[in-house]
């Protein structure tokens, strides 16, 4: 088992990548005037992070519930936040009417191929750390939210490990972008359906990821707040690592046995770290036992 | 800043280079009777695994008190631990009688050539690292319990690093290397002492140690657990890692303002991750406040 560990990437999570190589393409123009995006708080940290770096503002819409941890990151990384209401607003609506009237440059998470392709960086990573080792990957495991850092390894997997199997996980109830491949085109989530995994509650596959997916997807894997939280205990004692709840999918997919992987060397994506203590010691607390 | 996280070296902790370095160096008839250490859990991880990895069994002596992971740990790489009461025994004595009745080879934490110069690679490392960086540490802050690791980075950083200051961190109330420095002679601590730090709970400098340490350190400094239970939040919080109480002192004596870094390049040893998810949490719980 190879655990890529993107939590120890800048702002915490892969998020930076995409960010980064969409960002770092401004015109002087759009880079004077600054960008904007909408996000539970990992792109936030990433595009907050990313237009620092080349000397932009960055305005980030969440919903007033994101983790307290990823608005504080948020706004140390020298980004504004603006809050909205998961139960009265859209925050893509809230963020292009803002991009139009302020003139700003929208960094979407997965519908830009720039962003697409710097999550992707991941896996090219992923296969020379490998190799490095002298492993190959058999199957590479992916959390999937939107699908951009799916859609973004699964390209890059494909091109420099093509015997690889490539596997998204996403949390029971937020698996729109399984339900979308079975059903063949775009579908949402149940309305009522929650988790644990604040990076990963996205309700429907973006378009371009989700071309991207279902064709080169080899399955979805779906787990659930328990799996998750006994994968983050374990990366904890064994790993000394800090996974965050979505962070820890692909993670807690293989150690919950939901794909098999006898006989297999399993790659897997822990994306990020960045988890309230609160979250952290529902981990801790779970299942413990003496010696734990 | 820069940080070495030795958290994430095998065993999770850098006593792993002390005693493969040492084990490996077994003649064959001394492999075939095995080895023997004392240790409150991460030199028992390290003997065990480097044990493990030459095909020799392990005695490992422990207190009864000692940390649950490392028990636990040490008893999966193939240790076989044997407790005694630290009211009653002293875990040395009893190791020396095991060691003769039995024919193994002691493998001290400290005391030892081959184990100094194996904990010496964690400052080879990251003077290389550094480097790759573009980096040069001015100074080097490293945890010191028995002074072994404090030793081994102290001569490796002098060859390296000529111009950095090097400086050992204890527990308040466990600073005999600090008084016996002061000194010129070995002394022990008060009998009296607590601390969170469980992998740092030495009463005396080893002799070997203590003649390095007090020729080639700068200065030692002492760390509350308060200090600890602080830097092993923001380890959590911004460094993704898991840090144990004794492993967070170096990192905790420079956020706590215990040695003026201003306009320096410091580098700290963060040298084990190995904490039980109670103690854990009381890091978590430290000063919590929104956001954090």
């Amino acid at each position: 088992l190879l655990v890529k560990a993107e939590v120890l990437q800048r702002t915490g999570s892969f998020k930076f990548r995409g960010a980064y190589n969409r960002i770092g393409r401004l015109t002087e123009a759009e880079r004077a005037r600054g960008v904007i995006a909408y996000s539970s708080g990992n792109h936030a940290q990433g595009v907050a992070a990313a237009a620092a770096l080349v000397g932009a503002k960055s305005l980030i819409v969440m919903y007033s519930d994101a983790a307290a941890i990823k608005v504080a990151n948020t706004k140390a990384l020298g980004g504004e936040v603006l809050f909205c209401d998961r139960e009265t607003d859209n925050w893509e609506d809230v963020t292009a009417r803002l991009a139009a009237e302020r003139g700003l440059t929208p960094v979407t998470p997965c519908d830009d191929a720039h962003v697409i392709a710097g999550q992707g960086t991941v896996a090219l990573e992923l296969a020379a750390q490998a190799g490095e080792m002298g492993a190959v990957p058999d199957i590479v495991v992916v959390p999937c939210g939107g699908g951009g850092l799916t859609a973004g390894c699964a390209l890059a997997a494909k091109a420099v490990l093509p015997n690889a199997s490539v596997y998204g996980v996403e949390p029971m109830g937020f698996d729109d972008t399984a339900g979308s491949i079975a059903a063949g085109r775009r579908v949402s989530n149940g309305a009522d359906a929650a988790t644990i995994c604040d990076a990963l509650t996205v309700s429907i596959p973006a378009a371009m990821t989700f071309a991207i997916n279902r064709r080169l997807v080899d399955g979805m894997l779906a787990v659930s707040d328990a799996d998750v939280l006994a994968a983050m205990k374990r990366a904890f004692l064994n790993l000394k690592l800090v996974v965050e709840p979505g962070g820890a999918a692909a993670l807690a997919a293989v150690l919950a046995g939901r794909i098999d992987v006898r006989g297999k060397t399993v790659a897997v994506i822990c994306s990020g770290g960045n988890v309230d203590p609160a979250v952290f010691m529902r981990a801790l607390q779970a299942g413990m036992v003496d010696g734990e």
